[in-house]
């Protein structure tokens, strides 16, 4: 079984992927997990798309996610939405040939400082999946209120409520990418 | 009286930037209006903001925003949402000291395609407003369907109806500005 | 295969109920179809549940739902989101025993006299069956705009286009009911 | 100056009627309060407004709306969305002559058992509000999670951090109110 995650943050220090990380760790051995890097996209035009066609790191990212059962989206929220890092590889990825969200089983979580541990921009990053027609997984909600106190200076989880959320997320997880195998 | 205008779209053939280009000539002459560009910002990172530091592209648009009395959207709809281009510029310009969108007055509109004509990227749009205290005129929504139809090769409008609802739209928006002078 | 149907509107000559029919008239002979009454059940109030209980009425459609393999709902739009009867018959099945919704196959549909079809009371739809787990067909998108002109005196669809969609509407609902049998 | 209160819930222990009252007591002495009831209106059906007319209950809330400066709404979240009473009661009152929000300056608060505060039907309240124009207030943000146990048996809220932000509420209410006097 293959599971590709995508994490909308690229920073040094991001807690969306210590979160990710931390699920990944929670993974059984049969999983084989692989990230998607979508930081070297250009920022969409569709012009681009019209002229020189899809870059080639989009083409890669787009193969990644058809050929895995599952993708894994880790999202901060910035002003109540997803970043535009994140919306610039789905919008890209998106755009390839036969696109391959189609049908795809998917699941999403997020970390925030705030408080509200990024219930907002999980609601638009699953409105964007609808048209896309991605089959997103609804249980549990993973969402990390206060992430800067739950992670140690390694970026290992310290806090065992959240550790058993995350828990009974990788078991869920499993089970909804199996659930889309062909 | 300054109305400053952002569109989300930068193809040499924008449909909304054509949409956009009506509004402004619809305006009176006591209305100076100007573009600010985004397109020239780096890909939103916190790690540049708490670096080097905020790019002085994005400071220059903060800049433009406040001294505006009015900020005017033009919005494509990618998958539901709106496009990276315009999340970008927004989360960029959201960071800046004093954040510009506070209390400022403001409107949206878009130009589709498809027959939704951004309901959806409109309403996300909206979203992402509320946290940065934007102050978004209501009426008369501007959802432009079909508008690869509703322009000639020249950028023109040719639409009656939709230059009927973009002539009120002009109206209330001078209005609107108007009320969020100090 | 057994398919419920909940329709938002109860309106004599409701579009949302004529739209509906007309799907239930393209199922295959296979599939049994069967309406839920919600127009029935009190105003939600919690104080009822935690009193008198779980109205009679309320617990026939939660073991309608709990029978069947897959949940059609039609939604109106007012006011950009769905209709108050709809939402109260929802919140009151979701306070059920074992609610029925959970990991339940279901799609929805919509009609409205304006020109965006539903588009916006769907996305609340969508939004309150996440915390429920309700699994959400995606496609096709069924958002019939000017519905009034498309159905004659005896709630016949005369639009061919309209028919063309439901006609793969149906088709897929079967094969999406299908998904969920364990 | 006049502002009127509609709470979503008619529970006996209403937390969110408990965060109303409190944020009344934080009102100056020259604010005229009052609450506009909605629980003795009908289900919304269009047939009844097509036949018998408008409810005699449903015209004097408009009406109150009409004479008010400012509607205080007072939200619990079901299901990540509003509840079917307080959709109702703004479904009917906007179907009454010259649609009472249109214009109006509003705002909103909510309370929860919950982690999230009625982030979600927050969000909700305001798409509805759109289409009818209403111009509701962004900030400060009133979400009260675990609501349960921050009011005495007495309903007097103990929690002093709530307290902090229901009083810049009600003196941004102030202000927002005097803002839409003609």
């Amino acid at each position: 079984m293959k599971i590709v995650g995508i994490c909308g943050s690229v920073r040094a220090k991001s807690l969306n992927m210590m979160a990710l990380k931390t699920v990944v760790g929670l993974l059984p051995a049969e999983v084989s997990f692989e990230y998607a890097r979508i930081d070297d996209f250009p920022m969409y035009n569709q012009d681009i798309q019209d002229g020189p066609g899809i870059p080639a790191v989009v083409q890669r990212v787009a193969d990644q996610v058809r050929a895995a059962d599952c993708v894994l989206f880790a999202t901060p929220e910035y002003n109540w939405s997803l970043p535009p890092l994140l919306k610039n590889g789905i919008d890209w990825v998106a755009r390839t040939k036969d696109q391959p969200f189609a049908g795809k089983q998917m699941a999403l979580m997020g970390a925030t400082v705030g408080t509200f541990g990024t219930a907002r921009s999980q609601l638009h990053l699953r409105d964007i999946m609808i048209p896309l027609d991605g089959r997103m997984m609804n249980r549990p909600p993973v969402m990390i209120p206060q992430a800067q106190n739950k992670f140690d200076a390694d970026g290992k989880l310290t806090d065992q409520p959240t550790m058993d959320v995350l828990k009974m997320f990788a078991t869920n997880l499993v089970a909804w990418a199996a659930a889309g195998k062909k």
